[in-house]
């Protein structure tokens, strides 16, 4: 590996994922870790196997699915952890560990209880566990930004000679400020013995709005991997940002002396799809990937004045995979024109049950809506199962009319049995929703209500987000439809279909998670 | 004024409204203008007066209304556009003037077609012409970041000989890291003579993801005015965001030796009334003013791992406003209450007959919807004068039906006169707006559907927000009801009413005023 080659660590599918209400089905996952080898993410970490089953299940699938990018699993640094991580990673073409353990005072007297002393040691046992199954293992020192310089450097030289070979430096609570977050990786490499030997990263949280800044001043500093997630999500005001620490060192390559592997226009669909699965909506403004990113003003195009494109733009909508969102199928489509799109836009087909369900869905909505983009695929295919879920539903009448309280007439299947209620609300969604829960009786808190229009077009389908919060768990369920009630009962249903399973649960998170 | 004193000059209303629909009316504009008094924002630029007269009505009213923090317009170094400014401050209590002129040589040749020694001529001319209206004059040189230093003294060295009180750098293009931004602050004020008889001021956009991280890498170097929007509303990518600067040097005040007269617990309801206003969403994890931007992933919270607050918070969600958006008013709720609420918020009370209006809304409201919050209330304001609107919904009726295709009737009143239509289509929604398509002929495009559940509850009030493109024009319609089939009606009727008014308009831009 060259000394300019920028190692892009995606850390969406576990540090993102800790976002309330972002957790994933292993499908989605996959759907994700498939676009994200597509974009040429070096190291895709795909969970922390020991938080659950479902997590284990679902890097492991990944470890198996995907071929380019390494896999890694993230685990505190003890046996246990370590073991299952090992275990998840085990098929992987390449495989990574990503073990850590805090390492500020604050952390270490009031999470760990441990000594300096004792964090050191177990840091190294760690590290051998480890290579029980990789050669491929990372360390992190969580909260080193809060953490002392000399105890970082005596920690990070003993995890060297136990043969780590990344060793990550994250700004847990996103405190950090470039010029001190450039100094300190400065610093590490001059005086951490063998730093030359190791890859040093930088993964760094957005409180105070300086992620990317931080994560660019640690490259500036000698870090050659930084963990960063789509869109910049994940808990709090989230992490590093990919796509804009990836434009920002090819926009400024004069500044900055490294390549990445990362393929730019894949930026914008991969996106849209995190956004899409996550329900985590990007605001227009967004550096890279918000709508307005590239669009100026009106004035300024339609006026004529623009005289030389580069009075305002430093880099091309084209270049980041703007404006790829082409009209792919119609109601003429056929099965195999179906399947081959599916199968270029990452959604894959498990059986033939499933590619006859998802065509047949396909039909009905073509038959609604003259063009079909990709978004409506990954809408289409994002839906549960329809036949096993316990909910479903059958029959729904709703009318708005001014001047009259709406009253919503529902029939349900639940577990294969006709359930019917009737209900009037504020509104033609508050009315179904209270049939629903009239039948289902969840107690569920209604934490978000969110219409995406997904497509162009007023014959958009509609996608409704519904989170529900039942006894601190969370999740999200999506109904898409062109009728915006129709889907908003979809929705619904699929929050509560989601709260029956142990899919879509967000791992059984600590303080040890949250690097 | 001491050293470290930073001033917050907050461009929401002149830079964040060139973003696109996110035009405001006069009186949205003077709602906004209040609440940044209240949060305790030191220049107010309201707009750029030469730009229309509407945009010169607002700052002039602006200026009238507004106390406590100075009002200033922007003008092009031209004699007209800052007469323009100058009469539109004229009765402020304090009042200032911000002209500009590019510096960069690539503005200089494709844009102005003027040689250095013009620019320079133009820029000294300029500042004169501002002083015959106040002594507070700003210069900003556009696109400093991609100007020539040795240019940038000399022309910052002459506008200062010729009384400018602010010197503005701005980085028109986002296209500045913090280390490099720094250190051309720090050469200005070593090179620049007599630079400690101005303030340097920071004015950075976001296209890298790095507005923030610059903009305080100048202060450090010696800049005492930032140039911010709430919620980092503008152009493209946006500005650097007034909460994270603020919150950035408060935080770390350790590392910035500078106050602020922000009344931080403001924050959050300008972000929410500005979001509002504007229809621009702000996504989840944005820093400070998202959703989650406290918000932990819920296990950490629950299962009692939390031992030390400290270990995982840097700011306390209070700090900044959140949880204020305590119940209000309801049913109940008497003139006088709500007179004072609406007091309280910033809605200024134009007559007698407006109040009445507004409490008619808010009764009909309050039948429908137990608790009412400040966000209801600002929905209830936003509304046009539904007595004078050119289009107005009289009655609607739409049935969603699994299995069958919606078809909306409608009949709305047109300069006072009936109008009804029926058409179906492929959701309620779309039925609805191809029925009043049918009446209005407006020929616009849809350019965004956007539905903000802006309250919490399952009864929440559903603001709908439809964006108009006819020609080129830009307009967001809102529509507030607890039935999202009938606010979507609305919004669209807003959009039509605002594209046949000249408010709303954006200011006729041309890559002048994109500073």
């Amino acid at each position: 590996m060259s000394s300019n080659q920028l190692i892009i660590f995606d850390t969406t599918l576990r540090d993102g994922e800790q976002s309330p209400g972002a957790a994933m089905t292993k499908e989605e996952k996959i759907r994700v870790a498939r676009q994200l080898e597509r974009l040429g993410v070096d190291v895709i970490e795909a969970g922390f196997a020991a938080a659950s089953p479902g997590d284990f299940d679902a890097i492991s699938s990944i470890a198996n699915i995907i071929k380019d990018s390494t896999i890694c699993s993230l685990a505190r640094a003890n046996e246990k952890d370590i073991a299952r991580a090992g275990e998840a990673i085990r098929h992987a073409n390449r495989g990574r560990v990503h073990t850590f353990i805090a390492t500020s005072p604050i952390h270490m007297q009031h999470k760990l209880r441990m000594s300096e002393d004792q964090v050191v040691e177990q840091a190294v046992k760690a590290i051998g566990w480890a290579r029980q199954y990789t050669d491929d293992v990372e360390f992190s020192a969580e909260d080193a930004a809060r953490s002392d310089m000399d105890f970082l450097v005596r920690i990070f030289d003993a995890v060297i000679q136990a043969g780590v070979k990344t060793i990550n430096v994250p700004d847990t609570v996103g405190y950090m400020i470039p010029e001190l977050w450039g100094a300190r990786f400065k610093a590490l490499l001059e005086r951490v013995p063998n730093s030359d030997k190791v890859i040093w990263s930088t993964h760094c949280h957005n409180d105070l709005g300086m992620a990317v800044a931080n994560s660019l001043a640690a490259v500036q500093n000698g870090a050659r991997q930084v963990e960063c997630t789509i869109n910049g999500l994940g808990e709090r005001a989230g992490n590093a940002s990919l796509e804009e620490i990836v434009m920002a060192t090819r926009v400024r390559k004069d500044l900055f002396d490294v390549t990445t592997n990362i393929r730019s226009e894949e930026i914008v669909p991969t996106s849209r799809l995190v956004s899409t699965i996550t329900g985590y909506v990007v605001q227009p403004n967004k550096a890279i990937v918000g709508a307005n990113a590239f669009a100026h003003e009106s004035g300024i195009h339609q006026d004529g004045v623009l005289k030389h494109r580069e009075t305002y733009e430093i880099m091309r909508a084209e270049d980041v995979g703007w404006k790829t969102n082409k009209l792919t199928l119609g109601k003429l489509s056929g099965r195999a024109a179906f399947r081959a799109r599916l199968d270029e836009i990452g959604i894959a087909i498990e059986s033939d049950e499933h590619l006859n369900e998802l065509f047949r869905r396909f039909k009905d909505l073509a038959d609604r809506k003259a063009e079909i983009f990709d978004e409506d695929l990954h809408a289409l295919a994002s839906g549960q199962d329809t036949l096993t879920a316990k909910y479903q539903l059958k029959e729904l009448e709703v009318t708005s009319k001014t001047g009259q309280t709406p009253r919503a007439h529902l029939l349900l299947t639940v577990d294969g049995k006709d359930a019917a209620a009737a209900e009037s609300g504020s509104g033609p969604v508050d009315a179904v929703f209270k049939a629903i829960e009239v039948i289902a009786k969840s107690k569920a808190t209604l934490e978000l209500y969110q219409v995406n229009a997904i497509t162009s077009g007023t014959d958009s389908q509609g996608e409704v987000l519904v989170r529900l919060n039942k006894d601190g768990r969370i999740v999200t369920g999506q109904g898409a439809d062109t009728d915006i009630v129709i889907a908003s009962a979809k929705a619904y249903l699929s929050a509560l279909n989601w709260l029956g399973t142990q899919a879509k649960t967000n791992p059984q998170k600590d303080e040890a998670t949250a690097i």
